[in-house]
């Protein structure tokens, strides 16, 4: 799978795509992330990117040019399946969405920054707008960052122990139990006993009741 | 205000926070961001820091002790109004929370990875568990980076302009209209007439109605 994210901060993006799992899959050749400078593609002599909004008001807006001749280039090298806008008035981002996603060959990312993008850009080339919270931020630099990881470590091959993607929260219907490790006794605070057993018909009751417990009092919505 | 993040991944958090407004933050003086890493932490000749799982299982947990060893070094040095969990099964972030959370002094943000971290941890220390949405990630990390800036840019002084942190999307109850800048005819697509009228009243009223119409359509909950 192939990510072009289209951003005014690149540098933002360097260490985040360069560690764990997204560093693996681009080594494994399973992910291939390429960050532009949209600032590349200001064609004039400021390479300024962005302009006051019509109509008044505080903040800055992204003009059409520099995305839409980056997203022109791109798109004379690759076919892609989605040209994806990240902002908070998107779609809320699910695993329902990462695990669709994760079906996808080429993907374009545009983060917007200061108060939006020219709304020509999204009605003209964005094919999906998602957003990954309701809460604002800086740019949408981190929400891309964010939605890479969730996606690819969904692809297969990426995760060394295929089962733990699967096992993960959401992907079932409740949030994960509660888990422990060494020692089973830390300063007097104990693992539970249950967990120690040996028996694991028991220790998967114990879980199913945890996880089963845990979502009704944090999640109750996740049940209906 | 003061962050101390704790992760096995420091160098994942290098880009995010020496960009944009956290960098600004920073520099500013209003916001200190230290990024610990736990291996430091972790008193055993391996500098391991998670084990297997009681009652078995795929993935691995990670350990009491470094998490103990680290907060409590922090604890040392500074007061803490939060200690806070990133985790898919904790309360879903929202503006909310980031306005409350950007009124604190010091938070210790603590970044989970592979299957969770013990339970202990979350019942001695953690005094909040804090989802960015229902998705699963590689790790806390970016949760993390997420978090911060959402909140530092709350933080009066942060912004250049402080009127555009409260116009944001969620800090009122609807989503923001279209926003456009120059030029006002892109080969063939323009701008509604009205952003270019120069007469506000009307200016305002159609971004109120373009506001309310883009919230009906797509986040009619925001409007119960």
């Amino acid at each position: 799978m192939r990510f072009d994210i289209i951003t005014v901060l690149p540098g933002l993006l360097e260490s985040p795509f360069a560690h764990s799992i997204l560093q693996r899959a681009q080594k494994k050749g399973i992910a291939e992330i390429h960050v532009h400078n949209l600032r590349d593609y200001a064609n004039n002599k400021h390479k300024s990117v962005d302009d006051y909004p019509y109509g008044g008001g505080s903040g800055m807006v992204m003009s059409v040019e520099p995305f839409a001749a980056c997203i022109t280039t791109l798109k004379g090298q690759n076919e892609y399946d989605e040209i994806i806008f990240m902002t908070p008035d998107g779609e809320t981002l699910n695993q329902g969405i990462a695990n669709e996603l994760s079906l996808k060959n080429n993907v374009i990312i545009l983060c917007g920054h200061y108060k939006g993008i020219d709304q020509r850009i999204r009605d003209l080339f964005v094919t999906r707008e998602i957003s990954i919270g309701d809460y604002v931020l800086s740019g949408g630099e981190l929400p891309a960052a964010v939605l890479v990881d969730t996606v690819v470590r969904l692809i297969p091959g990426v995760l060394s122990d295929e089962t733990s993607a699967l096992s993960d929260s959401f992907q079932g219907e409740l949030l994960d139990a509660p888990v422990y490790t060494r020692p089973a006794d830390w300063n007097g605070q104990k693992v539970p006993d249950v967990l120690l057993s040996g028996n694991q018909s028991l220790i998967d009751n114990w879980r199913y009741e945890q996880a089963l417990e845990r979502t009704k009092k944090r999640r109750p919505d996740l049940l209906k």
